[in-house]
């Protein structure tokens, strides 16, 4: 079972504690959250996700922190997951990441986490879909989803927020081609961080001659913001802008561009893949059978698909 | 039916259009390809794959290019495979890569293909490594897999690799830390790219402070290579590097480091997601009972939990 501190009510309260364990057994693939995830999902749906994203170095977190701090002072309470692709080998956030989060935590109104992918069973955007469900039923007013957006698994993270926000820097050039359709489709709000820098008039019209080409299905036409996040600059026209998008929707009827729908089948995706997995693993071979079969793949004695046949198989869904 | 013209021998001759057809079932998820990729699978194992990975803007592609070029004096047969994050709308490489694609492809000794992750299945990992049987099937030297490796799924394709290369650029600061644990731990050969530029002593130091610190458990220390890829500069040192991690390997006798058992172990896994997920939606229930479903979670009438577990124990399997 569960810790018995964590419960419903307990979440449903804001109890800090109790979120921070329901978000670690989600983080560590506890079986025992399903039942209490089940009875929080009636009560989420008030919160107003964001997704921010952007390349390393776009200075993502500064401005995660400035538009926290500006929610802080209309008085509404902000919850941060910090999505980290992260080490396969130390399994853990980056000291940086660490220290900001100590830094942040000291206001009751904000509850910042870093999330990273763990393990062989990976699942880091159920994990994270997870998270913001827990944080949304405990009533922060703005849930905000920060990753670095331009693996797939980011792109997909980011996609489930209601408000999308992808990050750039003056001086791209080229790299506004680099970073990809993918990650360019998805943005709802554009933000030129940094823009003190040179080149910022370039990377604007570039930006803007991208997005001109790119009709979206929905007629909205994202906002271009430049910002210096370290100086707080630019923040509330950041804010308005998301805001903005929000209204847009608001206004467009329950789930008036089919978003929800398929956030909601890309979730259902990921939890079916997460539990055949796990039910496979558990019911198809032990850990020393798959290591050996690994083996023998390795040195080339069996094919990865026969081993793969024969798990199922074993499973009698072959 | 696969294509009949693609057969075992078609690929084992090194046609370039079986090859492009067997690459395109992999990515498309035909069922019929898996019957190929067994028969092909135990003549893999001759090319030398190299992963190369690192930020947008790092001068990835240039450098895999004067990469090629370099292997192609050497009269080696090289084939490259470009793994594109890609748009979830439009589903393809950007217009950049396809021209590059066609100038590359008029030499006989280069086979070179974009790859993107496509729909709900995903499974660009797999994928890739499928891809990368057939080219070493068909008999390339050198197999090339290039990704941009900030998110999980592109660290672990390059981490398939014989030999991952990671590029980082001068002045890149702080962002060495930003680019996170996780891609620094699996480079076994580090390029400062773009080298030229200012920071590149400091980007040297930071990276050999962060190497220094970071212990191997195969006791490699990887070198750091300095390249300007657009002029061809530091190549010839880069396949030197390379090849040297290769000969450690060799040296080590087979899978002295277990890495191949990693890769096998993760490749099994891989591949069992994919066909849980499949067989699961087609045995468990229909598109649209799936949409309705989705409908239901979007409006939260049901939660997701609720939803998996409905469609596990209609296969049997909850």
């Amino acid at each position: 079972m569960l810790n018995g501190q964590v419960t419903l009510a307990s979440i449903l309260s804001g109890d800090k504690r109790s979120i921070a364990r329901a978000i670690s057994a989600i983080e560590d693939d506890d079986p025992n959250i399903t039942g209490l995830l089940k009875q929080i999902f009636p009560t989420t749906g008030n919160a107003l996700v964001i997704g921010i994203t952007g390349a390393p170095g776009s200075g993502k977190s500064t401005l995660v922190d400035a538009l926290a701090a500006h929610y802080r002072t209309a008085n509404e309470t902000v919850g941060i997951i910090a999505v980290d692709p992260s080490s396969p080998f130390t399994g853990g956030a980056i000291l940086g990441d660490r220290i900001r989060m100590q830094a942040m935590s000291t206001d009751p109104g904000v509850f910042i986490r870093s999330m990273a992918a763990r393990g062989h069973l990976g699942g880091l955007a159920r994990a994270t879909t997870d998270a913001v469900a827990v944080l949304d039923a405990a009533r922060y007013d703005k849930i905000i989803v920060e990753t670095v957006g331009v693996g797939q698994d980011e792109i997909d993270i980011v996609k489930t927020a209601d408000v999308t926000v992808v990050v750039l820097v003056p001086g791209m050039g080229d790299d506004i081609q680099a970073i990809k359709a993918g990650i360019m489709e998805i943005g709802d709000v554009f933000v030129i961080n940094k823009s003190d820098r040179e080149g910022v008039l370039r990377t604007e019209k570039e930006l803007e001659a991208m997005l001109s080409i790119a009709q979206r299905p929905d007629g909205w036409t994202p906002p271009i913001v430049k910002t210096i996040a370290i100086r707080s600059s630019g923040i509330d026209e950041l804010a308005g802008a998301i805001g903005g998008y929000a209204e847009f929707l608001k206004a467009g009827g329950p789930d008036a561009n089919g978003r929800r729908t398929a956030v909601a089948e890309h979730r259902i995706m990921e939890l079916l893949r997460d539990q055949l997995l796990r039910r496979a693993l558990e019911k198809g071979l032990t850990q020393s059978e798959f290591k050996s079969m690994a083996r023998m793949v390795a040195e080339r004695r069996q094919d990865p698909y026969s081993a793969v046949e024969e798990i199922l198989a074993r499973l009698g869904i072959l």
